[in-house]
């Protein structure tokens, strides 16, 4: 069970290109299992974070990290956790989800969020969705009504809304609306301004080309930098329930009533606890779009962790099922992030006491330049926090890194 | 290669509860191995189709098998064949997708559809899109500007569209509009209201009584029976190239926005060509929506296809991923249906000529009480067409039908 932390410690930094295992000192050698109540990891994104703003990052992830413990330790299960963690991500005017997200081709903020708990395996989320300052609690809100059955005249309840009906719905259950200039940022105005003048240019230089060829060629993108903040979080509680969230603006200057992956099945986030498999999973994932849709990434890196090696599965699934995933064999740079935990109940030595705990193993890994995490277990006085970066001289959406740590959870039974 | 056929022969009328195979004595008997060019299976919902209506829904079936074939006779590959069987299944005022498609709460329509082609592997969908007459030409055109390539400025092509940006996406690429009002049959207009009646009545009757309490008791609905005429169809062409596509109308009464399984990647249709399979398989599934989305039916019966035997496959998948799943366990009465076709190269007797053909095997499976399918390969003169039921005194969701039948296209190389 102590595989992971085995293979930090072993791991050279001589690995084979494009894949790095940073030693997480501190994580592994400084934490002893003394964790109850749950465990939260967050991240702000996989893109690209300059130093600048590093800061900022590193402090949005602290607080969402505080956020999902103090729910958890006023005992909230997983799902409520995870929203509260994914309030905190997308009320930060730095990150490309609610306040502050991407403008659309129209100028316009269209958010996607999902949501999904682990224990009933209920999901909710919503596309497209604008004038609702915290798309989650939307997609939380479908989760809950979904769980209380079905609707009046047998209807069954939705779980996934889009456009000015998921806004609609939001407001009839009490969500309040928010204006839409309200939810933009100077950043995000000045970005779109720019994408504006860029577009415009480059279809000027266009001009008289062939269209086709054209259109493959232009892979210096605005998109591949710092425009894929997508936000999101994994949460185990003090019961061992699994939930997962995620949030995004989208793509800048995407198409109005474009939808991600963020609101995608299976592709923004999936959690499931463990029932007939050995371990309960949560992933959420972050990057491109379309490319963690076609891929169906959360889903597939799930299904991967129930292998016995957690780092390695991770690592086979970044790179089998994504960066050469016969779904992207035109794509010359699948951009791409995710964060998972993993966890099964464990016995606490001395055995004799009969206590069980929960070992919850947690990673991140991206294929873009940067990705931005943060965790935290209810036992801590504060989140640590980490950008992680390639290795230096490899290439962004063709090698990853992966890093991770272990946190055990101490249950009285 | 043949245990689809033989399975089908050896089953006795007295099989297990809740499995019925039935004889397809005209399928297995009189077709011989002569099919050249491709082969499409559509159908027009999994739900109830009533004997007064059979004719209408055997003819529209007909017809989309027929627009398929002629098609494929003109060369084209599977992708374009299929939506063209499914542009013939919109049209149709009987079927709950594009004309003639359930209203929602508003006395709106708005549809969702979605396409696969296994051989590029990309997808398009549409959701709650209005004011289009065809949503499957819209899935189609993003698909096929998705196989372009990157749009101006390194913007990725988005995949899935919905609501008002989806409709202007698609008149901007030359898809007419369609005034929403021409969209609406007598049909639809009548049971809008009268379920507008049922839901008035519902809610009346429900005041004074507990409310978690009256939501988990109304199953009867007008969901179980004649509203989930969701419409699908999946092809091979003469290259062996595979494709699905579906569209819908969505729940009667639904909320305006929701979007169903048939603009959910996996959950609505699946194609995928043998790559390192030793199968191509194609899926299009029916049913009440958001069943097929919590179990991700279309991917996870694609995927149940790589194994040996066909009919088991999809009927095990059918029980254990669909009416057994855990990601349905509250669920009382589990409603969908699919169609799946799977095919693979086979060497024709004798094999001295060298002669390579296409092995297609095809079922249908539903849990609701009817479902009605076409069929009908390049050499046919016509479609057949049949309207599955399930077993007398079984019950719908909880017990299945599966049937279905094996092609072989001979293709000289």
């Amino acid at each position: 069970m102590e595989s992971l932390m085995n293979s930090a410690e072993e791991q050279q930094p001589s690995s084979p290109p494009g894949n790095s295992w940073s030693k997480q000192e501190e994580i592994n050698k400084n934490e002893t299992p003394k964790c109850v109540g749950g465990f939260v990891l967050v991240h702000a994104g996989a893109g690209y974070h300059s130093e600048s703003k590093a800061k900022e990052y590193k402090h949005v992830c602290k607080r969402a990290c505080q956020r999902a413990v103090d729910r958890l330790k006023a005992g909230a299960l997983a799902a409520e956790a995870v929203a509260a963690a994914l309030v905190e991500l997308e009320d930060s005017p730095f990150t490309n989800a609610g306040m502050g997200s991407n403008l659309n081709l129209s100028g316009e903020i269209e958010c996607d969020a999902s949501i999904m708990d682990g224990k009933s395996l209920h999901y909710g989320a919503v596309g497209a969705i604008s004038g609702i300052k915290n798309p989650v609690l939307v997609a939380n809100r479908l989760l809950s009504e979904a769980q209380k059955g079905k609707l009046s005249a047998g209807r069954i309840p939705p779980c996934f809304l889009v456009g000015r009906g998921a806004h609609d719905w939001a407001v009839g259950h009490g969500i309040p609306p928010c204006p839409s200039e309200k939810m933009a940022t100077k950043f995000s105005l000045s970005a779109y301004k720019r994408n504006k003048r860029k577009m415009a240019l480059a279809e000027k230089m266009d001009t008289g080309h062939n269209h086709a060829k054209k259109r493959r060629q232009s892979s210096e993108t605005e998109n591949g930098s710092g425009c894929l903040d997508t936000v999101g979080a994994v949460v185990v509680d003090s019961e061992g329930n699994v939930a997962a969230a995620v949030s995004s603006g989208g793509l800048a200057m995407k198409h109005p009533g474009r939808v991600g992956q963020a609101a995608h099945y299976g592709c923004g986030c999936w959690a499931e606890n463990a029932f007939n498999n050995p371990y309960s999973t949560a992933v959420s994932t972050s990057g491109c779009g379309e490319h963690l849709i076609r891929t169906m990434l959360a889903r597939e890196c799930s299904a991967a962790l129930q292998s016995e090696d957690a780092h390695k599965a991770l690592l086979e699934a970044m790179q089998n099922k994504f960066i050469s995933s016969p779904f992207l064999a035109g794509e010359d740079r699948v951009l791409g992030g995710v964060i998972v935990l993993r966890c099964c109940r464990c016995v606490e030595s001395p055995p004799s006491q009969n206590i069980q705990g929960i070992l919850v193993e947690f990673l991140w890994s991206h294929t873009t330049e940067s990705m931005c995490v943060g965790y935290m277990s209810a036992q801590d006085s504060k989140a640590k926090t980490h950008i992680s970066r390639l290795p230096p001289g490899t290439v962004p959406g063709q090698c990853l890194a992966i890093e991770g740590g272990v946190c055990r959870l101490s249950v009285a039974e």
